[in-house]
């Protein structure tokens, strides 16, 4: 069950709806992280309120702990979370590749020990798609080999061939109709693989097209020069989703290039560290400075946080370390994402995303 | 601004409505603690959808972190933190005697230094009541001395003795009539110190009767005594309040003995540990049994956590330490004790609270 629509482009930015099993999403979509089924802090009514169209949970972490097993018998991830709106889960590849330890990876899978525990896994292309099956997300994505930014052509290159030999495997693995599956372009920072990625994830039979290996340490340009490659060869009927990005600029440059879906555990990572964007860039709450500022994080803003509380009042709490404040910050961070995502939605409808982008850009960057 | 009605009683449990400056109070009332102008984990909007009637903020706390001048300048304690409804403080005497160290006590006021930075502060009643109209709260309370549950005889007549004193001071600094001004009845766990203060804070100029120095580690039955001497003195024409008890039980059989308004952090502590009341007692939902319970925490209650998500999936929360999990629980608990005061409104008014009474107490205590 899975559709993808585009519905009008403003320059290479798309504007489209996907449809999924638990319903529809307006495209270029922002999703919040919600790494143990839940986004840090936030109840689902929240996450409505905020006007999240889907989240993103983790299978890594859901694997290790409760278990795909409970979650299934819990009736799925949809009612475990009580979020009834679309789910997307990762393979947990990126995650065996930035938070465990001793990984051997060979075409069979990757062998690494839980980050909690120290017990030893052989995460197999089939068994990420079981354990996707069981925690039942709307979007499920293929496992993929990860290189960190500074990888040799040699290791890039057999890390690329694995994720697109593991592709077919999860293609075949993959059970029922319900879920749709997203594969995965690799190929480093090295342009002709990235080229030859995109076209053979393009070629396969899935339901949309995902770059991931970026965002993991390279330059924003070296980030933006990797997607002008291989925007070309991604099939235009199918939504493509750029992993782990989602810093108010990244989403415009990325959209800019083509991109319809993101997720990025930025906006709620930096609210626990008390820092809050607004429309002229980054601040930080923490600073005695806002200790008498008797005014919203950023007037004119419609989430909770600014329509009813002072920086004064939020600076309190977070150098308490009252869970309001990390509640206040997260509320304000997923609303400022959303809303911009809402925004550039409607500038892509009018025609008018390319001058909003410089616009935007250039009131943020001002300050930041 | 505050007025009291009298309008029913069941034995001597009290059906009552305080008006503040901010709005009515039905009572017996419980009023949850925002210690730091934040009912931990929660926003004013759900603390107003569980039906809170007032807050309690502490003078303490608030003076040492932001400072009550900060929150002056915020327009006062309502708007710092949002709660337009009625907000109580306390007079910091409590958490100096519980707190702080190197306390020195004499009729001037208690010296002590911060618990936070070591500052020595020397609090006099005149300085309680220029903080807490600084604070600016509906309900302010006089400067008390505090003894704990083992005093002698001769440190506690004096601690009353002070008390009373300092009572005076506090009526004769305190200015306009917005604030309502409590005093507080003291003498430890004596029979006549108890009688002898009651009378004194009866015949007072104050808007109403608080009885403290109870639940500071004496027994239950202990608490009970205290109040059977201290009832027959206080006016009925004034609301009571037992500072600090909160417990299901102890909340029953003090309106049973003619208590209206009560505070304490149980509620919130107790979630923050992971444990809820049920009908049937309290229980632990860290346990692991409650791994694979797909309930609710407590069949048909009506909060927010019982009507969406499940016993596994809460435990699974609070067992990887996510906000979400002590936001629910305490949620919970707070949800169990207003609804058990609406309840126990409810049967005052129909007179059939002591059968009431003991029906919950049984349930209740069978399993806990």
């Amino acid at each position: 069950m899975f559709k993808f629509k585009l519905l009008k482009q403003s320059g290479k930015a798309r504007l489209g709806e996907v449809v999924t099993a638990s319903g529809k999403i307006q495209t270029p979509v922002f999703m919040p992280v919600g790494t143990l089924a839940t986004v840090k802090s936030l109840t689902p009514e929240d996450l409505g309120n905020l006007g999240a169209q889907i989240v993103l949970a983790n299978t890594y972490h859901l694997h290790l702990r409760p278990g795909e097993k409970i979650i299934r018998k819990a009736g799925g991830l949809h009612e475990f979370m009580a979020w009834q709106k679309p789910i997307l889960t990762d393979s947990g590849g990126f995650q065996v590749f930035s938070l465990s330890s001793l990984r051997k990876i060979s075409d069979k899978g990757v062998k690494f020990k839980s980050h909690l525990d120290g017990k030893e896994i052989l995460l197999t292309p089939s068994l990420a798609m079981q354990i996707q099956e069981d925690l039942g997300a709307d979007i499920i994505m293929a496992l993929d080999d990860v290189v960190e930014a500074g990888a040799s052509k040699n290791r890039t290159l057999e890390a690329m061939h694995r994720t697109h030999k593991w592709l077919d495997k999860c293609i075949k693995s993959k059970k029922g109709k319900r879920q749709a599956l997203f594969g995965i372009v690799q190929g480093g920072m090295f342009k002709d693989l990235r080229e030859e990625s995109a076209k053979f994830v393009a070629n396969a039979k899935v339901d949309g097209v995902a770059v991931g290996g970026l965002s993991v340490g390279e330059s924003r340009s070296k980030m933006q020069q990797m997607l002008d490659v291989v925007e070309p060869f991604l099939p235009t009927d199918k939504p493509r989703y750029l992993m782990g990005v989602g810093s108010p600029v990244d989403l415009l440059e990325s959209i800019d290039r083509g991109v319809d879906m993101f997720d990025c555990v930025l906006p709620t990572r930096l609210a626990r560290h008390g820092a809050v964007w607004t429309k002229t860039g980054k601040i930080n709450l923490l600073n005695s400075k806002f200790k008498t500022k008797f005014e919203p994080i950023d007037k004119g803003c419609q989430c909770y946080a600014c329509k009813n509380f002072t920086l004064a009042y939020i600076h309190h709490l977070l150098k308490e370390k009252e869970i309001l404040g990390v509640r206040l910050t997260t509320i304000h961070n997923l609303h400022f994402l959303l809303q911009l995502m809402r925004d550039i939605r409607e500038h892509i409808k009018r025609g008018t995303f390319s001058c909003f982008k410089t616009n935007f850009i250039k009131k943020f960057i001002s300050k930041s």
